[in-house]
Parts: C-alpha cells; structure tokens; sequence
C-alpha cells in the first residue's frame, strides 16, 4: 500500500523525450505525485504528441513535443536531460539559474576535461560548469546530490560496477588491481536510432562482444574506482550486446585483501546498503537475475568465492533504462527536491 | 501525478499465489492504497516465502505462502482465487459468506452447467453458486459486478474478443454469423508449469496454432457473443503460441450489416467506451500492438475496411497477465468494494 | 545420406547480395554441385568482400562485392536478381538473352501492368519482358518454369497461401469467395535496412498487424487464386509481424463447397503434393509450426474443421527466406537448367 | 560445391535420440555420404517414430524409435551415445568390441576416476574403458581420435575455452595462473526435458549466472589446460544463461608471458589452426559473435589487448549443439572411419 500527501507540483521539462530514457522518464513520472510534466523536447519530432512518438504512453494527458528554443525554460523548475552526447554542454550551459538539472548524457561525468575530450573527441565546451557538477551515484553521492544544481547521471554499466565495488575499495576488502569486468545489456541501452546492428534480424539468437578494451563507460568507471581505492585504478571492462531488450549484468572478478572472502565481503555490501531502498545484497547461493529488476530501480549484488584461491566473483543486475538511467534520473531529482527518494519509483519488477 | 487518500485497509487473501497470476496481483497491489495481502497459499510451496519462489517480489514484505487450510478466513475480507480450474469450485463453495471472491479460473465462467461439465470434463462442483457468479467482463457488466459477491474472473482470449464485439452485437452492427478470430499470445497464458512444449527452445523463433476448433474460450466467447446478439452465435477461434512472454493480440473478420463500415463501427466504439479509464479506440490508421500494453491494464482496438465488401477487420490488444488476467480481477474487486476502478492499476505500459 | 556426380559447372552472378536473400542463396549454393558464383553485386558494398559484409559466410570463397556494371554478363550463365522492386526491371531488361534469370524482386510477379503500376506507384518499365516472364510457385508452374529464360520467383506471402490454395480452388473444393488470410511473418522479410520499425527493441516480445487491407501481395495472391479459380478473386489478408528472425505462416479460413471437409480437402492436397520433395500435408490432427521448417524449403500444411458448420481452418508454414524466397529460387533455377529440382536444398531444418 | 563420390555404407545407432544432441546428429547425417542411420533409441519415446518427436525431421526415412535392448548391436557399426550421463558408463561397457563409440555424455571425459566421482557423486561403473577412451577435442587431438574406439566428447563449455587456451599455453604465451573464462550459453544446451528453469517465460528477455565456481566442466577444462601447461591449473569458469535457443561464448581473460600481446597470440593461433577447416582466427578488430557459426560447426576466435598491461581478451564462439556436441561427435566418427573430417558438417552458418 502506498500513502501519498498533497505535494506543491514542481515543473519539469524533458530535453530529448523521443529517446528510450525520455519516454522511461514520462512512465515514471506518470505516478509521481509532485513532479509535473510541463514541456518535452524532440527536435526531429517536434510538433508531434508524444502519443505519436510513443503510442504506448498515449493514455497520458502530455504536452506535444517542441524543440528546445521554444521551450520557456523561466516557467520550469527542473530539467532532466536526454539529449546525446557532445550537444548536451551548451544546452544546459544556456539554462536560467533556478532550473534544477539531471543530465542522462556523459557530458558532465568526468571530472577532468582533458579525461572527456579523450575519450569523446572534442573539447569540453561548458568547462566551468563541470567543476559544479556532481556525479549522481545516488547510493555514493547521496549528501552531494541532494545540494547540486546539476548532476549527471551515472551511466549504465558504471552504476551497475561502481554500487557494489565502490564501498569494497573504500573498505580495502578488494585490491584495486586487475579488477575485472564482464557486462552484458540489453538492446535499448543503444538508443532508438536506426542502425542495422540494432536490427532484430542482427541481435536475436545470438550474443557478441563490442567495444572491447575501448567502451567510453570505462574511464566513467575508472573515475570512480580510483577515487575509493585513492590510487589510480585501470579495469578490464568487456560489455556485450545480448538478444533483450532490457537489462543489464556485470559480472565483475575481483582479487580479495588478507583473508577476506564472498562472506565477508557480503557482509560488508549488505552493512552499507542496509537502509537503501533500491540495492539488495542477496544472501549466500542466490543469484542475481536481470528478469528480477526489469522496469524497476533495484541493484541486486551477489557474491560467490571463486575456485582460484583469494579470488570473489561478483554479479551485479540493473534495468539499463531505471537504475541505470532515468530511474536513478528521477531519484536523483527527488533528493534535490527535499523529497521521499522513492517517489515515482515504487513500480515492483515485471515478471514473466 | 496520482493521489491517494487514507482508506481503509481491506485483507485479502491469494489462494493459489505460486503462479503467473497470482505474482502479477502482488505486483499490482503493491501499489494499492487499501487492499492489502495477509494471506498466501501455494499448496505445494508452503512453506516457503514468496521472495523464493518469485524472486523479483523480495522488495516487499509479504506474507509466507501456506496450505489453503492454514488461512484463517474469518479475519480474510476479499480472495484472489488463482487456483487451476477443477479444484476451485469446492474450494470457493467453502468460503465464509462475508467474504468477497474474484476467481480467475474458468470454473464459474460458464452460465450453463452442461455446458460447462461438456468442455471440462466433469460435472460442476458447484450449481447453486454459479447462479450467483457475475461474469466479470468490467466494462459490460460493471454494475452487477459492482453488487456482486463472486466474480467469475473472464479468460484473456475471451477478454480480448467481446470487448469489441459486444456493443457491435448489441447495437446491431455487425453479423451475428461467420466471425472469425485469429488470436495470437504469449507463453504465459500457459502458466508456469514445466512443460517441454513450453521450453524456450521450443518455443523461442517459432509461431503454430493450437487448439485450433477446440479451445475452451471457444465456448465462452460464444456465450457472451450470444447474449449480446440475442441469438446463438458459434464462432471461428483459432489461437496460436507466439514467441514472447506477454501479450494478446485478437484479429476479428466480421462482416457488418447494411452500410456500415470501419469507421461506423469505430464510431460507435468510441462512443460506447469514452469514458472508460482502460479501453482506447485507435483512431483510423493507427494499429494497435501488444507492446504498447504490456504490463498495463489497457485494452487499445483498432479497426480497418477489409477489402472484401461489407467486411472489418478489427484489431485488440491486451496484456493477458493484466487485462486479460490479474489486472481485471483487480478492477472488478475495487468495483465490488465500492473503490475507485483504477486503484492499483495506474501503472503505464512498459516499453521497450 | 545423399549422392552426387560430377556436373558440368554453371557460372551464377548474385545482384542485389548484400541483403538477406542475397546471403541466402550464398548459404545455399555452398552446397550445390553445379552452380557456382562467379559475380555477386552490392552497389553500397562494392569493393567488399562478402565476409566483411556478413561475416557468417567468411567460410567460403567468393568474390568480393561489386557494382553491377563492373559484371562482365558475358562470362555469366545465370542470375539471382534480389534488386529492390523498381530498380529491376530496368537492370534485367538490360541482361544478354543467353543469361538465364530469376527475380526475387515483385517486379516481374503481376502479369498486369496496370495492376503493376496501381500497386507500385509507377508506369512497369519493361513491359515486353514481362510478358515472357513465368512466375515461378514450382510446384504449380513446373513445366513453364523449366522452360522459362526469366522467372519472377513468387513473395513469401503468396507462395505461403498458394499452394494449399490453388489445389482447392482448381478442384472446386473450396469457395472463391470470402477468403480470409491472416498471415504472420518474422523480421527478416522486411530485409537489412536500417529502420526504426525493425529495430530489437521495437519488436521484441509483442505483436501488431501492419498493411492491413493494403499489402501489396494481395494482389500477387489474387492473382493466382483468380486464375486457380477461374473467375475474380478479393480476398481479406492481414499481415502481422512477429519477434521472430524467420519463419512465416499463413492462417487461412475458407468456405468449402458442397459436404466438402478438413478430411477431405487433406486428402486431395495430399493427393496433389503426393511427389512433391518440398511440400508436406499433415495427417489429421498434426499442427504446422514455422520452426520444423526453419532453414529448409520446406512447405508444411494443415487442415482442420471449423466450429462453424462448412468451414475449414488451413494453416501453411514456411521459411520466409528459403521456400519464401531463396530457396524457391534455386528451385526454380534447378529447373530452368535441367537439375534435379532439390540440388543445393537438402539441408533439414534446424531446430531448435 | 560439394562432391561426393560412391562410399561403403557404415551402420550408425544413435542411442538417446529423443533429446537435442540425437536431433542434431540426425540433420546432420542427413547430408552425410557414408553414415547411414539404422537404429536409434529413446526409452520413454520407444515405439514412437522420430517425426512424432521431432517433426522437424519428419522429411526424412528414418527408424522408429525403439528401446536400447531391442537394438541388434552386432548389425551396427559405430554409436554415437547421446544418454545422460551416469547411465552411459554401463550401456557402452556392454557394447561389443567391433562397435566404435563417440560419447556425447561428460562419462568418459575426465581421466582420473576419482575426480571423476567428486564431482559427479558416484563411483565411476567403467574404470578398465575409461583408460582407453580418447579425450575427442578433435583439432587437438586428432591423431588419438583417429585411432580411438572410444571417444568421450568435450562438453561444449569446454571445446570453447580449450580450442584457444590450449596452444597458447602449451607455446607459453600465457600464464597458467589466473585464467578467468566468463561464459555464456544458449537454453539447448540444457537439454529438452521440462524443468520450469527453462521455459520460455522464465529465460526470454533475461541474462543470469549459474553454477557459480561449481559447474562440472570446470574440472574437464582444467584437464586440458593442465595438460597442455604441463601443471595443475585452477581456473576461474562463471556460465550464464542466455535468452537464445544456440550459441555460446566464452569471453576468457587472460595475462600473457613476456612482452607478447593479442598480436602475437593471434599469429601464434593462426598459426596452429592455419589448416583446420572449423576453427578460423580473426583478424584485428574483427569480433566473434555466435550468429557467424550457428547451426555450423565453425569456431571463431577473437583477441584483443586489454587496458590493463599484460592482459589480452579472447573471446571464442560456437554452436553448442554442434561443434559443442553433434558436430564434433561427427568430425570425430569420421576420423575413426578414416573419412574426410568434413563429411556431413560442410553445411553453413544460418543467419539471420
């Protein structure tokens, strides 16, 4: 049973609605009750109705599509950010200063520019900005989050790492070297946009590797890593692409400190994660599945020692689309409002 | 934004909670702000705790599933019946007359008890009850479910075919003669029993009927086409096993009377479903798809000219786990307790 | 166990082989003992081998890709055209007359230019050749087929629907009239470009109809049915796609003439198919399911009595990409050479 | 093009061909010149013919199923022995000497009994045969085969893995220690008996690990590996399950000796397989991925330097139901017959 209270509405404009994470935003915020829709952005698409766009939320009462300048961002309190990568710093470099922002681009995850314009090609353009920005972790960066005027929002395979490796380098239960990552997603984390790889034909029956050793969420995932473990951190981070549409595993192979095993260090995730509402440490023999998370925020972490001596696997599960990006968007959102952190978020998984 | 006032609590008991169904209401009342479980069963996992049996529902605190004679009735105000047709006429009939029942069986759909014994194989358990079932197709027959003490809960196929063909029958626009349904749906409508023709590698890239001119909605369906066309109706039902979890799509041929065409018949649908919270009449062109009601309690129809003279295609979709299942039983106990219809039922389509 | 003696080789060019058909017949023709490719075009691909563009072939020696007026026709025998409808005319008008060819494309499938130019949006561009053009179902137009220089190999759709159909309407056994098909198609017959619409994430777990009462193969099926029939055919045919990568079937309600039943319209399709390597007819109460023909050329039918007196319920299934296109094709051409018609088509089904 | 010329006829059982392994050996054997089928067994299905139980391979003149006891085992010349494991060890002790065996069980794979017994929780029912039988990965250990009367077949996991580690490590090119095998499976290798595990609702759309550090292949790999490093290796092996009916992964992660790198590893791998017709290593940047080989007996291996020093990633994939069983037991029974290796698995990949 849920219990609600009158809210004072907060409005809220969708940069980029005619993605995957923006019309996963508008099914959250479908039952939040105090953050309000007021405009959404598509500028391919604007004009439209976002019925159109996405028939499934048609039963929604929603403003049509617009492009951004026609956005009147002083009527808006908050904005979430879907826009791609690269055009993401100037937008939100030109928002009034009362607007509140979650962005679910890289744009503004990492801390160092020179880092950004590495990896994604060209420089920085809203350096200034970056140094207010706080990366949204909400589980790591709860305090931060709560008082930033912009966060961005961790991507996907870096949540799923970084929420049960984060507190286990803290900790010094881990050793930061030859950490070892195996994702696997889920199709929609590739967007909406029309590329013969993302074909149905190309995904179904079938399971490959990409983006090995070069994917950009790894020095998303770096960052944080060398940050618990205050000593630069280098992982192995291999994701793949599998025949779902959403979801998404981390399988991570770590090396333990002193005598430290599967028990313990299970001990020390579930001590950590206690309190929180999303991430659930599951007790020893179970196993983590992403079928047990879909359209929810959850994590679910599971550890198992591993048959080479000292070392502990770890399986980390998330919707690629919630906790790993407009669910966390939305949780983020709530903290920088002052509000109930599960608001809009109480959806159990949907299973079969 | 959705609000909620305090209500209250009424308790309610799932007696066969194991299955699809029975998972898929825990999940639906998870967000509802009077119904609350405090009872379980699951004859042969009692014992157990939901989370282990359906492990995407440990965020919530549930009771542990028991044997039916475990439940203490008396302190029990309304019963999910989820228990397989056969067993549940006898369990139904020993139930405290306080409380209220919706049964998702097939066991008191059936008007006639003849009838009934012919497609189940056994007499009816139960006569003097079933004369008091209510059919609980809601939007037909909302106002006898509304008084109702047990509601026989409508299978997902005949769900899906009478919504649109009911008021055509009623208002006289179609024939009562030569209607054919082509219906295709997910594996869960088989349930969650191991069964080789239900493995995923029997299932998964493949399509076949089943039960062609045989399947036991065939009767349903037709009695509640005859009721609404005052006249015997055997209708042309052929179901096929497609490839995904959820969904139900129905595609009716029929053929109309005098001039009547697509766009009459849309018209009058539209109509007789406008202020229905679940039911969407597409406007012309736009084609339902049973992705854009998943996990939803929508019911979207579409209808087409054929290019046969005097025929209409019409198209409906639903979630069969919602619509077509649970979510149903839900809307008719909300009805039955004088709740707003839509309680527990305001979650949108999940999609992708 | 299977046999083959040394043949004379044919030289093949494949136009139009980086798409799905074009792989198709590459996959097929591995194992013929005649044909061999000598040329295979991709106008966007030219200038790249067939293992880049799909690297499932890379098994094999081919030749790398090229624009088709770098083909030298001279050195060629005999050519699969699966150009895009429009484009082909033009290209096989333009081919010396010693080169035998079969288009997979719609181009030279409607013996009625008008019809032709209705349906396609534009004037037939080589309306002579379409006169000389045979259109290839094998197993009804056999001995035209082994006498033709040009085939236009039929479309999935109506290969699935046509041979049950024709049989029955030849004979008298079925009514011309009030023919409903409603048909279900995997992805892949929507071929390799990259759309939205066949994206993983768009398809995956659901279902909905597309073309309704406008496909373009309802003319192509009217065709042969009307000839079959000897008089106007329309008939009612709905599409749908479905989350699968191959695979289609064809539901298909008729009227049967006279005492005319599922028993024995079966027994005079069998009778009919009786020789036929590639053409099955079920004994009474077997179902027809896509993936016991996943893969090969195979077509399986079977028939069943309706619930309503004087109707039976056909069901057809076939691979779409193999007796739905590829695979038919190379029939054919086995034929127009004098080949045993199963060259090259042995290979069972795969499954699971 | 194929080409094959007259053979003596050799007499094939195949016992246990009720499940996926049997089905596949008989697709394949359809297109093989010299095996010829003459009995094949399934206890619970004896009696049966095998289109009732496998209708997909209803085109071909196969005999019925029958009982092991009934088969005349003096009229056979070779068995492939699909039963579970356990009872295998008994039924091929009894078998007579003139009758060569390839066993797709795990019975016969581990040399050391004891170990054997560990981990399959029973003594071992044929200790004097073990000793004979060959250890079947064919690309290793052809000349063994070839000479064999009994060859235990790999398990699929364990073809995957060993194909690339073995040379590497048998040239010291890599570390013996810390190998970490991340794998990843379609349900077929599961098998075809009806676990609720399996069905479709429980995999589709759905990624989890399994048999964590304690999956029986995992000593068959250290075998091999053991061998070839020429001391005891431990490794590290997490299976997952994968919404796929076929197909399987491995994503090994390895650190290398001295300065060498994915470059030398590939040359050093290309070199040893540079003759094998089914194992192909790709190029730089070219990546694997289970749709290239499926229904093929194809393996593809792929090597990528790792972020962190030292490391390289391989990922290797094939079909697990054929060079991970079916086609591997083939490849081996034809060296045992001193045939062409390729005989019956010229067929190639389908895709899509």
């Amino acid at each position: 049973m849920t219990e609600a209270v009158a809210m004072k509405e907060i409005k809220v404009a969708i940069l980029g609605a005619s993605g995957y994470t923006g019309a996963e935003l508008v099914r959250l915020l479908a039952l939040h009750p105090a953050l309000k829709i007021t405009a959404m952005t598509g500028d391919r698409k604007a004009g439209q109705p976002m019925a159109t766009v996405f028939p499934h939320l048609a039963g929604l009462e929603l403003p049509d599509l617009v492009a951004i300048d026609q956005v009147d961002f002083k009527a808006v309190d908050a904005v979430f950010c879907c826009l791609p990568h690269g055009t993401t710093q100037e937008v939100i470099a030109a928002l009034p200063q009362h607007v509140k922002i979650v962005d679910l681009s890289a744009d503004f995850r990492l801390f160092d520019v020179d880092t950004y314009a590495q990896w994604y090609g060209h420089e920085h353009r809203a350096p200034a900005l970056q140094e207010q920005a706080v990366y949204g972790l909400t589980e790591i960066a709860r305090n931060q989050v709560a008082k930033a005027r912009l966060v961005a929002n961790p991507g996907c395979y870096p949540t799923s790492v970084q929420l049960p490796l984060v507190p286990l380098l803290e900790q010094g239960l881990i050793l930061a070297e030859d950490i070892i990552i195996d994702a696997k997603s889920g199709v929609s984390g590739a967007g909406r946009s029309a590329k013969e790889a993302n074909l149905f034909t190309e995904v179904a029956e079938g399971i490959h590797a990409y983006g090995v050793a070069s994917h950009r969420h790894a020095p998303e995932i770096e960052q944080g890593l060398s940050q618990a473990a205050n000593s630069p951190v280098v992982v192995s981070f291999t994701p793949h692409l599998m025949p779902m549409s959403r979801g998404m595993q981390s399988t991570i192979y770590v090396k333990t400190t002193g005598a430290n095993t599967a028990a313990s260090l299970r001990a020390a995730l579930a001590a950590r994660f206690k309190a929180e509402p999303f991430v659930r440490v599951l007790p020893e023999g179970a196993v983590p599945a992403t079928r047990h998370v879909r359209g929810s925020n959850f994590c679910l972490i599971g550890l198992f020692d591993d048959r080479i001596k000292g070392r502990v696997i770890i399986t980390s599960v998330i919707d690629n689309l919630v906790k790993g990006a407009s669910g966390q968007a939305l949780q983020n959102m709530n903290l920088m409002f002052g509000l109930p952190e599960t608001l809009g978020l109480e959806q159990q998984p949907m299973f079969p």
